[in-house]
């Protein structure tokens, strides 16, 4: 394993909601490149290396001309493949003047970006995160650029969710996640940790989303990992003896909370997240609650996590030599840390890295 | 000499005022060593490392149980021993899950704490610093948490008083200061500088402090510095000719200045002090004065030291192959340091480091 | 070539203007060397290293006393030859107790400080920077102390007005300078970049200049590098057919902009310059117009070039193995890099640096 690389770089990254990338350049750091983003006169995102050939400046500084980039210095013109189109002051143009272009693909209301080789980029392995489409589940969810951890943090995080207990206390954590056992399972390209809660009082988050005073519930929480970094967690409640470990998931509520987690440097990420449900979809006042419920100026479920995520990073850093020590419930985040682990080295060894659908 | 350590570890170091241990998580650094203290039920101060043995979140950012400290991370419980008692979805605790456990006294109205060897740590050598007891002397002091500068540089300041002269010119430096010849001292575990001004016109703070305008003085400075970071002061002034110099201090006035200096890193350090008198011990408006005249919003005599402390400390990483160039008045600052060497090489060899004081 | 260093140490650089300096200490970093500044009594400038010999406190934090500067914190005095005069309590000097002293030359409104081997400093090399005198042409011009980029990326600035175009779109850049040919001469001291623009519409900034609204008119760009790291820029517009390409401005105006970069460390620099006209020169309201033109609380043209300055120093930064691609328009930075390259070679190589005017 080659402790320089932390991240596979052959792979789609969300690097912006589909929203916040228009007619003007954004900027975006990814697996430690720089990369410019704007949309093109036809809709479609293109995404540049954001250094202009000539003299490295940041091409975002520069400004849109129809489909092509501007550079804000000497006014290099570069084209959506990133060729450059314009020298100031000389008729012929060096065919070698280009910048990265990145393969970019739109989906799941996210903007996806390969950071890798793009002859090896395929838009049929853009993770699963169809949940966060605005159709069967809504939500409103949102990103944390630039959270100061290295992205498995976040998912070690999430993949083991006993931390709901003592980070989350008194909202979605009590006793009964870590008083119950669970199973992990994994393909070559996924892990999931499947935790299942019979006939226990619900913690008050969930309490108040079913609704039903004084009722027992079958609690659920089936997590799943997707190579690189992708979470998908199937949660909710259902009345108790009612079905719902057999199937039938009519008499309660379901959630997913969604993470689609981006390296930005080794130290850092970009974490775009989303809780979505299929209950009350119209309730745009539940929808707002939620999404406050998550990220509230410090008090939310996720502002909790990342005080924790940040502390540990920092500690990681002043503690370099220290191992890791792994807990049982550690088994989740430990099975997505191998396969990302075995990615890299596949990567590495001249391979694709990704695992095709086929090969599961 | 071994460049990469500034510092013996087995030592003890001041680590807070006794009053600011609680029943409640603090964290301190002391010889780049994340620490966090708390005060057990039976009102004993324990003190563990700051990194759970699990993911290394900081145990400070968790809470008290009891005696116990609950991670609040994935809540793994630490006694004060520093052994796991308790771990997340699991009967079975790995008995190798601990995390370091400090030896800690509480002495003189502060906490000390050995960084080094449990083994070796014997509360009989916690430095004498009885001056601070509140007893004889009287007097409210504080500390400079994360002061920006290498430990030895304020043991160079408080060892050579000429400085005064310059720094503190108009409240207790004068030329008398800098003319005067002086002694030093040492045995294997202390230096100490002596300078007697005979005869003199006393210097406007301790004009104030004897309250007996137009008399001249006799005015004494007796610094010793105990190893590796302690340094008390004895000064005073006394109408002259009342036989001060042979011992009769009873025509004068007398104060130490207490120093116990912990690293923090190798270029910073907490700086704890204190300035008490044997006169006037009632008078607590005194008290507050003293206090106020050392430390004051960047107008007292400390605040004046420290520009000074941290303004070297930079020179040094930017200077970092210039030498030292020593003076006469670095006799006091040189044995001092000298006897840090000895007692750091003494540690690297393998052995205690400390001299017993039947040994001096 | 050495990568580690950018720039000539034997070679008059700028350290502030003539009036910054005065009866009080004050300090500058210049070619990484920490320097303190002041005027003696007899009105010349004195530059010491600002170091104390004995323990590096930093003299400009001490005092002056007549002609000497005391050091704050034990009191050693150094003379303006950097010679210890005085050290507390010991009658012997040590004879090598001296700190750096500077070279310095006020000059064209500027003070110029040699960081180099002082037996080579001859005053008689001090850049020509005519320009600045206050004489034939007038303005008020500034600094940019420690902006944070190499010295060498301002003068590929100001040796490439192409930039002007898409920097200064609006004021001074129009689409005339990039389509109008130049020519680069150079000297082994110099390098001169000319554009002449024939019969054009004027920029905003030079129509107003001229106030003959309507009218066409030849437009030029003579700047001129000098080693190390002075450029001065010839540039004005005439009424076109006047003869001013044949040296006939009568019928023009003429202003030059005057850059003085000194190197603060590798990657930051003190920026000094200049806006001068040889045309209504008793004009104060357009002498303080001319001066907010250029810098405006970050709407003035340097401004406008910091931004893009120190965005590419950070770029560069991060892409540390990117190599710099050349335009033709970058014919006149490359000779000033060769020069700057050559001088430092010759330096290295155990010789003087500066090429006298004599063997140009």
């Amino acid at each position: 394993m080659d402790n320089a690389r932390s991240y596979p770089l052959n792979a789609w990254y969300a690097a912006a909601w589909v929203q916040e990338v228009g007619r003007s350049l954004s900027k975006r750091k990814i697996c430690g490149q720089d990369i410019v983003l704007y949309r093109r006169t036809d809709g479609e995102v293109a995404a540049l290396e954001d250094a202009c050939w000539h003299r490295l400046l940041p091409l975002s500084l520069g400004f849109l001309r129809g489909d092509e980039v501007v550079c804000g210095y000497h006014g290099l013109v570069f084209n959506p493949a990133g060729r450059c189109t314009y020298m100031p002051a000389q008729q012929t143009i060096n065919p070698s003047a280009c910048v990265k272009a990145y393969p970019v693909v739109e989906r799941h209301r996210l903007v996806w970006i390969w950071p890798g080789d793009p002859a090896l980029a395929d838009p049929s392995t853009v993770p699963d995160f169809r949940w966060n489409d605005g159709t069967d589940f809504v939500g409103d969810g949102g990103t944390f650029y630039s959270l100061k951890c290295d992205y498995r943090l976040v998912i070690d995080n999430l993949m083991d969710l006993t931390h709901e207990t003592y980070v989350h206390a008194g909202s979605i954590g009590d006793e009964n996640i870590t008083a119950t056992p669970f199973d992990v399972t994994h393909t070559q390209s996924t892990a999931t940790l499947t935790r299942w809660m019979i006939d226990i009082e619900p913690p008050p988050f969930w309490a108040r989303q079913l609704g039903r005073p004084g009722v027992r519930v079958d609690r659920w929480q089936i997590v799943t990992f997707h190579l690189p970094s992708v979470v998908d967690g199937d949660v909710g409640v259902a009345v108790t003896g009612t079905g719902a470990p057999q199937g039938d998931r009519s008499q309660g509520v379901n959630g997913h909370f969604l993470a689609a987690i981006t390296p930005e440097t080794d130290t850092s990420c970009h974490y775009f997240w989303n809780f979505v449900r299929n209950y009350r979809r119209d309730d745009e006042e539940l929808t707002r609650a939620l999404t406050l419920g998550h990220v509230n100026n410090g008090k939310g479920i996720y502002d909790q996590d990342h005080v924790v995520l940040e502390a540990q990073q920092r500690a990681i850093e002043s503690n370099p030599r220290s191992p890791f020590y792994n807990l049982n419930i550690d088994a989740g985040a430990m099975w997505s840390r191998r396969l990302i682990d075995e990615m890299i080295a596949r990567e590495l060894a001249g391979g694709h890295g990704q695992v095709r659908a086929a090969a599961e």
